[in-house]
């Protein structure tokens, strides 16, 4: 069994979803495991087919967590700072993939995405770590 | 160290819970990853005893993410199809349990959980993958 | 390439976030898995440096899913029974940190919490996995 780590940086262009789906090939049976390092962005597994999926689920997030709520009082960094906090534990800071015959096992439709909450553009650090046979 | 993986189909008979807690003994010390590879049903840790609790659940998710809001986009498969991927982001593609003396360490009330998100009745596959010494 | 396990215990006073960061060293590559074993406590990994942040997100959550909605039929313990349910559905049972060089690779802000759900103080158990080469 062995453990390998990597980490790559993504560049996002304010607040959306990036995809970061990659085929990793190392083990034969384990587990990826993707991890960002920042606190006012999050990872999702989401429907990569058709746009629009994505186009909702950004409206949806400006509806549930909006910016600068009268009671928020972590407003340092302007109207978007609670928010992104809060809208990243509302998803993950890591996804977990099982891997098998060396390929991740992603459904059909589904892919790994960077979900950047800061309305300004933003250097994202992600940890990638295949352990497995 | 041991790493092995399984697939398991499950047939739904639309939007609900289902439970899928299983115990796993084939490591003594490690992690067992569940997967759902689909983009529109979810995987969650829930209380198991009460089934109010997920009556409750689910009665809570119909009001959260309601069916055919009036911005959706994303509609070709229905009003409950951008509701459905987003359900899916509240929750989770993966749930990661530890495993000690070799059975899963879930608490008393812990059950392992597929949510149904679609109307429709569905085959979902989960995959299984265990690892550890 | 190990595995070890580790359960630990903390006492929560009443609903709040405690930190429960802990630098873990005894794999050079592979990932810590913590996991919380009720379902009325979830895990976050979250901003650790400014108290504001926890407070706004606290303020959010009793927001979102009030205590005592009239539709909750699952109200045995009390007004906060449903709503511990479902704050811990919409956060984490577990988290998933990557270690490289024998360090937890946390980026600058992130700290991993407990989420307390229940009105009451509690004693809740963690279970720490570790593996890696």
């Amino acid at each position: 069994m062995n453990a390998y780590s990597d980490t790559f940086e993504i560049k996002t262009g304010g607040k959306g979803t990036y995809e970061i789906t990659e085929q990793v090939a190392r083990v034969v049976t384990g587990t990826v495991t993707v991890f960002v390092q920042h606190v006012s962005a999050s990872l999702i597994i989401f429907e990569n087919a058709d746009r629009t999926a994505r186009v909702d689920l950004e409206a949806y997030f400006d509806r549930l967590v909006p910016e600068g709520e009268d009671y928020f009082t972590h407003t340092l960094e302007g109207g978007d700072d609670s928010t992104s906090h809060i809208r990243m534990v509302l998803t993950r800071s890591s996804e977990v993939v099982p891997i098998a015959d060396g390929r991740m096992l992603l459904g059909t439709w589904q892919g790994i995405f960077l979900f950047e909450h800061r309305s300004s553009a933003h250097v994202r650090s992600i940890v990638v770590t295949v352990m497995g046979d």
